[in-house]
Order: structure tokens, then C-alpha cells, then sequence
């Protein structure tokens, strides 16, 4: 019985090996700051709550259309021309559990073996897996502070080659948060379709951004790839729902693998989703948005008082990308230290890619502010102690 | 923009347009009998929607760990246990979205390109689809209701080639709910083994088997990779939960796969389903399956009287496949005909593999038993209208 390779080579998250190292230490009774993994603590909105209470009245609950629920499709479409100024036929958006099952589904029907795939180091460690899994080759392409750990289209012209199929983006970006700037994503797309490739927006995290609404893809290029989620601006990471935008002649072969791979979304979740939708929901997320702000203001300032200097200002998402590499320690060392000592979890470079993996580190300030100040403090402390 | 082969080539399921198409039918103020989809009109059980509500009360929902809640791992573990008898640590099961993401995981976690994956046809289609997607070869051996449209021991002996690395098997099986002889599984399992290759047995249907407790293949060969299901027999089709049980070395690359591919499956349905496990449920569950049982009575009686030949009586699960060649129709025409001008939705033999595509339909009897009366008699009269 031999393992395949994609299972074998397939890498774990550093990010989880820490948060279970900080399980354990709590469950030594230490009060550990847990600022390592991606989750907003605020939950899903009451009324989000309410209608998954409701949907499950006994009404028949049986599996949806492959594509999800018209009515939730419906809402999606809505949502983007209300918020963002964009036509998207609810025909074109596919329901899958979570922007995971999107970005799975979306890698399958564009990556045929031998096919390259162009994105950024440090990005999102699951897209490489993705890609690697259905035979494509990652290309992934070092970035720096100066293009804010982006790609830019002429990095992506440069990489660009005969192999080259779809160039995968997030913005803003885990682990870093930061935007790619708009008419840079454009001239990326352009360039992209130009060639014939695709391209594969993440806008997971759009609507966690500075800038209200924020640019969707959508609005230069109607035929990207796009995915998203209901589990960071509506807070319902435990949920698994998110969705894929799909150019009109991808929506028939996704469909098909979707049918095959999963039969559907959950019901209940797609008809409690439902409720995402009001303007009370949209202002509860919207709310939370600007908190989450407030938390990054009082991140930066706090490590820039205690020496630890983000070398890019997040514009959306709830990270910010640390440069540990002036306190003397690698960042894995910085990170079992920080948890070690301070007891404050944070998540290693090395989860994102070779660039930055051995200097960064990832500190998720989704966590309460009471909870960050505390953070803060015991980071101060122990670097304090490291250099006194 | 190439689409990928595999989605490409990807088959739609049949049983999904003559759901739309009664849909549109009854939209039209038809009543139709929809005896196509394979889900049980019973719903989840009442403990696990009271579960399931209180999991919505406010309290945290992250990702749960990739492989699922420790709780559900060791409730299903003890399940194995108490009902058949079987040790399987709790470590070694992971719980999914749906035994579809559990045979993603599966065939992913062990199929290499170019490996060859042996099954019956007729037998459930996303199993070839998920095989092709990673790359694999599909080895479809014809059946005949002489082994019950299984696979037998000689078959994949003589089938069994150097590039075989898998045998999948599911029994009861979809189209025809007939099981596998448990002495015949067992020698199957043990060539498999004996030539190195996986055994991927598909027990969502165990649980409605005729015999209670059924044999579960794990009594015979520890190291089978077995999946199940929430969907059918504890009524939550549209929740989508599953878990599959892994032989150790499969455990650490199934969660590293899992965790990129899923992140986790649903927290509040893990939480609900952790209501599956109660005397009280179980009982639910145990009356819906001799509810069951009585309905394919029921339905093979009808079946009989109106001239329709199932030529193998199933075991389990809730579907019969009738043989229509004697009606002079081929299988598409008949589902067709009996939609249109009966107003029955059945499913064509095609969905499950060329070899009875075009002579056989499923029926499936989840459906009450008013309906399948209704059903029944409907394809009387359509049937001696055609004859006489
Ligand atoms: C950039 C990015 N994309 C996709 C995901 C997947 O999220 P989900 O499957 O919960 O929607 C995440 C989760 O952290 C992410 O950071
Ligand atoms: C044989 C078989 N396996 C797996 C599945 C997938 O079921 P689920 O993903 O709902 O658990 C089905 C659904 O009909 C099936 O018939």
C-alpha cells in the first residue's frame, strides 16, 4: 500500500502545531494569548444564529442543488450589486463549503498536469497544495515590503510562460493583510487574460478592508475567478460556507465536479446564511469591521513601542506580518520563545513560503483588545529580557 | 482559458435533471412520485435538531481540528464498538463534510497518476470521477445480478494488474442495495492486501442493512479504509457530515490533505451529531430502518404485480434496479415516459455505469409509503396503457 505523493509531500500548518501547543499549555493551567490562528472572535450575528435555529424546525432539510440554494445565490448576486456596483448573475455563483471548497474547486477545473500556476510567496498555504494535487506546478514568486509581499504584473510577465495556465492572488492577503494595489491587480488580470490564463482573486478578506466597499476584481475584469466566504466578515469560520464568482463557461464543469465531489453545501447553513444579508447584519459586520480596525491601530503601535516593526501596514484582514529577524532569533525559534516564555501563540513565516519563513512571523489580531494589550505586554517583556 | 480534462470530462448526474425536470413539472401544478433522489424523507431525529439548535445559542464555533471534534471521533469509535464489536481508536477516524469528502480524501490520499483503481459497474458515480480527478485509471468490471452486481474475488484476481493500487467497494451498494456476501468481501480484501493494494469500502449503507447488527468489512481486515455517513441512516442528508475510518499510516496524510483541502468540517453539525449516539436515537433510527424494510416489501410487491422485474432483491440501503429491457423501452426512454406521461421520477441505469445503462432503472423507496403506492400504481397504468 503506497501513499501518494500529494499526500505524502502535502505540508501541515505550522499555524495548528502552535495552537496545540497552546491547548496543552492551557490545559496546564497557563492563560496562553492566542493570536495564531485566523478567526474572529466575535461569531456569526444574532440573526445569522436565529435562522440556523430556525431551519432546523424539522422542515425537510435534504441536500441542495450541487450550486447551492437560488435564494442564497440570489442574495449573493444582490450583495454585490448593492455593495460593490457589479452584475453577477446568481447563475455564475457556486455555494461550496467554505472559500477551502471554492479554491479546491476552482484549482480542479483550471489545472490540468504539467500546468503552471503563478502566485506569491508568502500567500495562503493551501493553494499550493491545491494546485500541486490536481498535477499542476506551483510557481510561486518571492515578494518584498516594496511591493507590499504582492505580486505585480511585471513580476507576472516575467514568470509567465508557455505552461503557465492561472496566476492565484489574495487580497487582502494572509499572512500579511495588505492589498494589492487596484490598478496593479487590473494590469495583472489584463495581462493574464491576454496570455489566456486565468485568474483566481481570493477576496476572502474584501470585505474586511480599510477602504468601504472596497474593489472587487469584478469591476476590470467580470471573468475572474472569485472566491469567497462567510466565515471572517460574517464570522462564521466553524460554518464551512463560502462561494465562488464563476466566468458563464466555467459554471457547467464546476457544477459537475462539485456534484461529484461533494452532492452540496450544507442546507441548514446556506438557509442561516440567508440572514447575512440584512441591512441590522451588514451594520452588526460592519461594526465589527471597524473594530477590528481599532484593534490593528492599537497592534502596530504596540510593536512598534516594543521594537518588533511591521515592515507593510495591513489595509484589510486581521494580520499583521512581522519582521523578527532584528531581535536575533530565527522565526520559528521566535515563535516557540514567544509561546514558551510569554506564553503569547503566534504563527511561524514558514507556513506561507521559503521568502519570508525564516524572518516573519504572523500575529492574527482578530483576539479581544484586552486580550492583544496582554499580548503585547508579555511580547514586550520577553524581549526585554532577552536584551537586558 | 483551457477548462481542465477532468472537468471537462466530468459527468453530470441523470438523477439530477429528472429532479429538475419533475420540478418543473410539478411547478406546473403536477404532482409528481420523485423516487429519484436517494434521501430519506425522515429528516434527522429529533435529539440531533434540539442539539443542533443549541449549538446556535452564542457559544464559540470555530474550525474544529481537521480530522473533526475528539468528542465525535470517540463517539463513533465507541459506536464501532458497542454495535459491532470492532476496536477502532478514535485517532483513526476522521469526520468529513459528507462521505463524499471522505472518498475525496480517501482516493486522494492514495491514488497516484496513472495508478489503476478497480470497481463494479453498476456502481455509484462519483467514485470514477474522483479517481480520474487525481489522476487515477478506473477499472470498471462488469456485474450481473450473479454476484448481485458486486464484485467477486475471481473478478478482481483476474483484473488485478501491476499498476492496480486500490479496489473500491461500497455494500450495500448504490444503484442496487444489494451487499456484498461477507465471506466474499473478506476474500477480496484479502487478495487486495496480499498484492499491496488499498481496500476503500463504502459502509454508508450499513446501517440500513436487513441484517442488524451488519457486518462491518473492519471485522475482517482492520486496515480497510471505510467510509460513512450522517446522511442516511441518522436522516442528514443536507447537514453534510460523514467520517471515514483510516488504517494508521493513512491517518497523518489524510489530516495534512484535510487540513488544506477543508480546514475542518462543521462545527454545530459536529455538535449535533454528537445527539446520533443516544439509546433514544438509535431507537429512532432503528424503527426508520424496519420502516424501511417494510417499504421494500411494499415496492417489490408492486413491482412484481405491474410486470416490473428487479432481478436481484436488495439487502439493504432503499433502492431497487429494476431491469425495463422486457418493456420494449431502453432505460433514458422509460424514466422518460414514466415522468412525462406517469408523472414518476426515476433515475436511469446510466448514472451508474455502461453495463445495465441502458436496460436498468433505480428506484429509490425512501419516499412514504402513500407515495409509493401512488408511484406504483401510476407505472401500472402507464404500462398496460403501452401494452394494451
Ligand atoms: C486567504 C484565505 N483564503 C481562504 C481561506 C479559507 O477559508 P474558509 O474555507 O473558511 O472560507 C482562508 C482561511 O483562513 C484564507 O486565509
Ligand atoms: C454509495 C454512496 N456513497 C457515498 C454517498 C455520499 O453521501 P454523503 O456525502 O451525503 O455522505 C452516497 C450518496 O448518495 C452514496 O450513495
Amino acid at each position: 500500500m503506497t501513499v501518494s505523493h500529494r499526500a505524502r509531500n502535502a505540508e501541515t500548518f505550522h499555524a495548528l502545531d502552535f495552537a496545540q501547543r497552546a491547548a496543552d499549555l492551557e490545559a496546564q493551567g497557563h492563560h496562553v494569548v492566542k493570536l495564531s490562528i485566523g478567526e474572529p472572535d466575535f461569531g456569526a450575528p444574532p440573526a445569522v444564529l436565529a435562522a440556523g435555529r430556525d431551519a432546523l424546525d424539522g422542515r425537510p432539510l435534504p441536500y441542495t442543488p450541487p450550486l447551492g440554494l437560488p435564494e442564497l445565490r440570489s442574495a449573493l448576486s444582490d450583495f454585490y450589486r448593492d455593495r460593490h456596483g457589479v452584475q453577477v448573475p446568481a447563475e455564475r455563483i457556486a455555494i461550496t463549503m467554505g472559500a477551502s471548497a471554492a479554491l479546491l474547486l476552482a484549482t480542479a477545473a483550471t489545472t490540468d498536469p504539467g500546468d503552471e500556476v503563478i502566485l506569491a510567496d508568502p500567500s495562503y498555504p493551501c493553494n499550493r497544495e491545491l494546485v500541486q494535487s490536481f498535477g499542476g506546478t506551483v510557481v510561486a514568486l518571492p515578494t518584498t515590503a516594496a511591493t507590499r509581499y504582492q505580486l505585480d504584473a511585471d513580476m507576472v510577465e516575467r514568470a509567465w510562460g508557455d505552461r503557465t495556465t492561472s496566476v492565484m492572488i489574495a487580497s487582502p492577503s494572509n499572512p500579511t493583510g495588505t492589498s494589492i494595489p487596484f490598478d496593479e491587480l487590473a494590469a495583472i488580470c489584463e495581462l493574464a487574460r491576454s496570455r489566456g490564463g486565468w485568474r483566481i482573486v481570493d477576496e476572502i478578506y474584501l470585505e474586511l478592508s480599510d477602504a468601504s466597499p472596497a474593489h472587487t476584481v469584478l469591476e476590470v475584469d467580470p471573468d475572474a475567478i472569485v472566491t469567497g466566504s462567510f466565515s471572517k466578515y460574517f464570522g462564521m469560520t466553524g460554518w464551512r460556507l463560502g462561494w465562488a464568482v464563476l466566468p458563464p463557461q466555467l459554471v457547467g464543469p464546476v457544477e459537475r465536479l462539485a456534484m461529484n465531489y461533494f452532492l452540496s453545501a450544507s442546507n441548514p447553513t446556506q438557509q442561516a446564511a440567508l440572514a447575512c444579508f440584512t441591512p441590522e447584519t451588514l451594520e452588526v459586520c460592519e461594526r465589527r469591521r471597524r473594530e477590528l480596525g481599532a484593534r490593528r491601530r492599537l497592534v502596530l503601535e504596540g510593536l512598534a513601542r516594543i521594537g518588533l516593526p511591521v515592515p507593510v501596514v495591513p489595509d484589510g484582514a486581521f494580520y499583521v506580518y512581522i519582521d523578527v529577524s532584528g531581535t536575533g532569533l530565527g522565526a520559528w525559534q521566535f515563535c516557540e520563545q514567544a509561546l514558551d516564555v510569554a506564553h503569547v501563540a503566534l504563527t511561524p513565516g514558514r507556513d506561507f513560503g521559503p521568502t519570508t519563513g525564516e524572518t516573519h512571523v504572523r500575529l492574527s489580531y482578530a483576539a479581544s483588545r484586552g486580550e492583544l494589550n496582554e499580548g503585547l505586554s508579555r511580547l514586550g517583556h520577553f524581549l526585554a529580557s532577552r536584551r537586558g
